[in-house]
């Protein structure tokens, strides 16, 4: 396990040592996902490093593996527990496609394990990790469980690849802030990181309930999606909506609303027009009232 | 002012927004100074950034500006204020000729300000920035006056270049670790930071003193160099004498000792065989042990 800042410089690292060995000259990322590298600094840095970037569609069952196939990519950023931003959870059976295309073709898949902590009404998502541990990247983050601010993260490699990132880490910047360190670890080991991660959890879920009454309350044909787990939900707007409208309208009204088009790569999918609504760092109070002040926007 | 992780992570980001611009293709060093990429991580990261390496040699003024010119790099990396190792400050005529030379060909300087909270018995010495702040980049950390584990350290870059360098961090990890800049912050406003610098000059002043006293007791030919700023002096070792086996020697009598052919980048540059002695991390009572148990290796 390699400690980094977080998931940027992780993923930073993980593709430095496999462009190094030649291993990737092009990476895919869902799509929606992290979105186009006019609007992301992850995708700008995977640019930046000269490795060329594809999209790959996701479904209702996730992405879709048979596209990354074609794509020419060998390395993939995948969210498999709680795709960022649709909230579907990878099937059963893409899984084992994922894995058998790394497999076959020699590629690697980042598992972006974001928000896995925060799981409210399903039984918890294994890693695809454990699937295929010699193809699969495991990256995970302090930032949702404590603070962004916080700057800590983890890589799980592959075994042979282990001591190629460590490399990575020590050569970009020597190593990560001990002192942070050791106050995880400590409240790693005292249990209090399990106790503010329930209490945290149970902070979340009211929001996450307050979203969802108030949306049964006032927008009651829109059927939210995405809630298993972490911060956000996807509300579908009525086919043909302007999302950028929508979005502008609510702000006249002092209500701040994302649509997913900035979770597009790829500009041109004709992809249905939704809101992705984060419930993190919004005050429960203040849900309702907002969801009631949009309302006729989003029906 | 870019907020970097450390000098490391600040020279990876200043070569990286220079090398997209197309303008460094080849960084030099002082020889000696970080030594080889056998030796040194912060040599092994330039070229492992396809960046070329020169090794400049620096004489009782400093790094030798004639030779700079003649190497092909545009960009030097120099520690003007206390060269590390020799500890030798760039003289004023060398100054100049270094922000002239980074002037005509339209090159850069990065001065890697890494101890200069420690001086002892001089007038501070200016930062070579101040001359030419449109060449010159000054790199400064926390790893001396507080803690390697800090991982904080700062770029001054000049203007037109700030934003360039801003932009890398932004890509390279989001931001360095929020919370240790508030605590450092806090120091720095409450004035616990400067009498935290005060009490340890008065420690490492002390080490100092302890070593100075002990060489003119045990090896009283040689003259220690170098011990104007920081924690480490240099010890000239007798004509034709064989590093290595004195550091060997040393060992087998329990007392750690380094050459300063660790230092040199061109491992054909003929130079006099010496000892950098570091006395940052060594407690004071022991120094004076040390010196008497190795004193006829070192005379």
């Amino acid at each position: 396990m390699i400690i980094s800042t977080g998931f940027a410089q992780g993923l930073n690292l993980v593709l430095h040592a496999l462009a190094r060995e030649g291993a990737v000259t092009c990476v895919a990322f869902e799509d929606p996902g992290y979105g186009s590298a006019q609007v992301d600094e992850t995708v700008r840095a995977v640019l930046a490093m000269g490795i060329d970037v594809a999209y790959v569609p996701v479904d209702e069952q996730g992405l879709v593996v048979s596209e990354l196939a074609a794509s020419g990519a060998q390395a993939v950023v995948v969210t498999p527990a709680h795709q960022s931003p649709t909230g579907v959870v990878l099937s059963p059976a893409r899984r084992h496609a994922l894995t058998d295309w790394a497999r076959r073709i020699g590629g690697y898949v980042i598992e972006d394990d974001y928000d896995s902590e925060f799981r409210y009404d399903k039984e918890p998502v294994g890693a695809l990790q454990g699937l295929a541990p010699d193809r699969v990247f495991l990256l995970g983050t302090a930032s949702k469980a404590l603070a962004p601010a916080v700057r800590l993260g983890w890589v799980h490699a592959p075994a042979p690849l282990a001591s190629a990132v460590a490399a990575e880490k020590e050569m970009s910047d020597r190593g990560s802030c001990m002192l942070d360190q050791l106050a995880l670890a400590t409240l790693l080991t005292t249990g209090r990181y399990d106790r503010h991660l329930r209490r945290m959890r149970t902070v979340y879920a009211a929001r996450r309930t307050a979203l969802t009454d108030a949306f049964a309350r006032h927008v009651p044909r829109t059927q939210l999606s995405g809630l298993a787990a972490g911060f956000h939900a996807v509300a579908p707007l009525p086919p043909g909506s302007d999302e950028a409208a929508v979005i502008a309208a609510a702000r006249d009204r002092r209500v701040g609303l994302h649509g997913i088009g900035d979770y597009r790569g790829n500009p041109s999918t004709a992809a249905p027009p939704a809101l992705v609504m984060g419930f993190g760092n919004v005050r429960e109070r203040t849900i309702e009232p907002a969801i009631a002040a949009v309302a006729d926007l989003l029906s």
